[in-house]
């Protein structure tokens, strides 16, 4: 009778913030490989680029020319997927038919002025500022959405037009899906457990540290035990913080610290500028009296594709859309490989 | 006060199937894109390649050397996700760190010696071949493994590395999460109405007809009303069947149709071999007594990613991943487009 090795068998994993499982195929990445490559983003861009509609000065599609903005700039999207006033929905009886309404906006977030610096290329005030920003936004349309979701799309493989370094924030007059799915299952083990689901299951991770990739002061990043994405992290201070509003000064020095060297190490992995989805989970703005939100917990998800080289990634296709994802390392195996690295950027890196 | 258009104005739709809602923004569509391309599939290939180890005669990695086939060909995957003999995970009580066992294998199907021809270039007497393998593979599997799930990953842009018309199957131990939870939701339903849902949505369908891309003697395809892909699709027969092997003779002759008409369609509406993943649902391997599978009803599900063009898809990324799926047109006008084409293949076009 063989003893199960979690690095060896495959096994699935239990996700407790979604209820949903992820197949674990740790002995699979040693397959071959002639599939799709994607263009490594390993080009050095100018530092001003007078063709982009995000650098400072620049005209944009809708005819409105950016400032001469020095730290962040914010703007709204000129094709969101989102209106303010868009109307209500008439009622319908039938359950295989059913609409809702949704009004919102969509605003684009330049992280900086420099064309050619991403996230981890940008100095520890600068990020400072981006998560300043990130913070006045969510604050300010949660006055009036229910839920404003603040994330980056990174990389032409996760659909980015833009090579700028910027983000998105689209505010929601409706709980999405992911959010609504959160709410339920942090608010059961609320209940159930009487303590914070991610409070506690950071102090686990700090014990067990084998998950660990980054550890600051107030900060730490983990491949979660349930990760899908090959090199998912997740990325939550270390007490309870609802949202970043709740954040002291030094835990937002701090965080742009543990960005700096969460991404780093990203782009040290395959030496390029690693290619990912973020954004930001945290209490949505239910009214007063609503509900409590004690059993929120402030967190980034970092969710990259690539797998097994700078233009070799992960398709979550066929089995992972019908049936469930599905992951070629263990989260051990990734963390390990991320904590192998420096923290410093590779471009920053005098030896 | 305006009155809400569907072609006009956000709104989310509710997956009865899934309880997910989809964010639909019609008036998004208009937006420029100065994104990554994707490498249109538009390439005359030959009909056998001597590299391929998919080829009729060719030798596989694994040493192995495919048989002179004429039909279909199946064997079994040399880097299988799931193993037969995976031991079981030890027990753990802690709700933040549960994993379970998973067992099962993984099989390849050649839908044609040739390489040259995908699905829709396909004889209707060969598509029959591709659904009775099909078939008899999941029943055969099906008395071992509680789901198994047949698919295919077609196009470099699904992570498909081999051009040669093929697809897998995996067979489970365990019921995967989409299986699950639909499930569960056609359960509900079925108590709930005391009939079946896809049954009911089907007859809605025939009679709306304005979500209805194909409609053969006995099958229907639409663009659910919950679609997320771009031009997704549903393929379902018109009467109650749990399974596959549940249809008769001529269900299955005319299934072949219906799958060739549908794709053939896909293919015309960019002129390429149109990227996708699609797979087969149905009533999943209860023991007996377990449980009823009345509430059941076969269906094939296709996810193709294009959006605009043979080279630009829809990107489900950041907002996607994090808060909920959103799409760039209805479905009804998705359909309409896909109805206006002819249901002839481009390439087997005489004019
Ligand atoms: O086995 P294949 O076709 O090489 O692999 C492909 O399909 C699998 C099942 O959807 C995915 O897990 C892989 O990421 C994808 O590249
Ligand atoms: O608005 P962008 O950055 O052009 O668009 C990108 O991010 C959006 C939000 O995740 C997606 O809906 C789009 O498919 C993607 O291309």
């Amino acid at each position: 009778n063989t003893v199960f090795d979690p690095t060896e068998h495959p096994h699935r994993r239990y996700n407790p913030l979604t209820g949903q499982w992820i197949l674990v195929s740790p002995h699979r990445a040693k397959r071959p490989w002639s599939g799709q490559d994607e263009a490594p983003a390993t080009e050095q861009l100018p530092s001003y680029d007078e063709k982009c509609f995000l650098c400072a000065g620049n005209t944009r599609i809708s005819g409105d020319k950016n400032p001469d903005y020095q730290g962040t700039y914010v703007f709204t999207n000129d094709f969101a997927a989102l209106m303010t006033d868009s109307p209500d929905v008439p009622k319908s009886d039938d359950p295989l038919f059913t609409s809702m309404e949704a009004r919102g906006l969509s605003r684009v977030i330049c992280f900086s002025p420099d064309h050619s610096k991403t996230l981890p290329e940008l100095s520890l005030p600068a990020i400072r500022g981006v998560i300043d920003t990130w913070n006045e936004q969510i604050e300010e349309l949660g006055k009036d959405y229910l839920w404003v979701q603040a994330f980056e799309n990174k990389g032409e493989t996760m659909g980015c037009s833009q090579p700028h370094p910027h983000g998105q924030i689209w505010a929601n007059s409706f709980l999405p899906n992911e959010i609504e799915r959160k709410d339920q299952h942090l608010r059961d083990y609320y209940q159930q457990h009487g303590s914070n689901l991610l409070v506690d299951y950071a102090t686990k991770e700090l014990a067990a540290k084998e998950r660990v990739v980054v550890e600051t002061e107030h900060w730490l990043a983990v491949v979660p035990y349930w990760a899908a994405w090959p090199f998912e992290t997740m990325l939550l201070p270390k007490t309870h913080i609802r949202r970043l509003s709740e954040l002291s000064d030094a835990q937002r020095d701090d965080l742009a610290l543990a960005i700096k060297k969460l991404t780093s190490r990203y782009d040290n992995l395959f030496k390029c500028s690693f290619p990912y989805s973020m954004g930001w989970h945290y209490a949505p703005f239910f009214k007063e009296g609503d509900t409590s939100s004690e059993h929120w917990q402030l967190h980034a998800l970092f969710y990259p594709p690539l797998l097994r080289s700078a233009s070799v990634r992960k398709f979550m296709v066929g089995y992972e859309m019908l049936a469930e994802s599905q992951r070629d390392l263990t989260a051990e195996q990734a963390a390990a490989k991320l904590r192998e690295l420096s923290d410093v950027h590779y471009k920053e890196q005098t030896n």
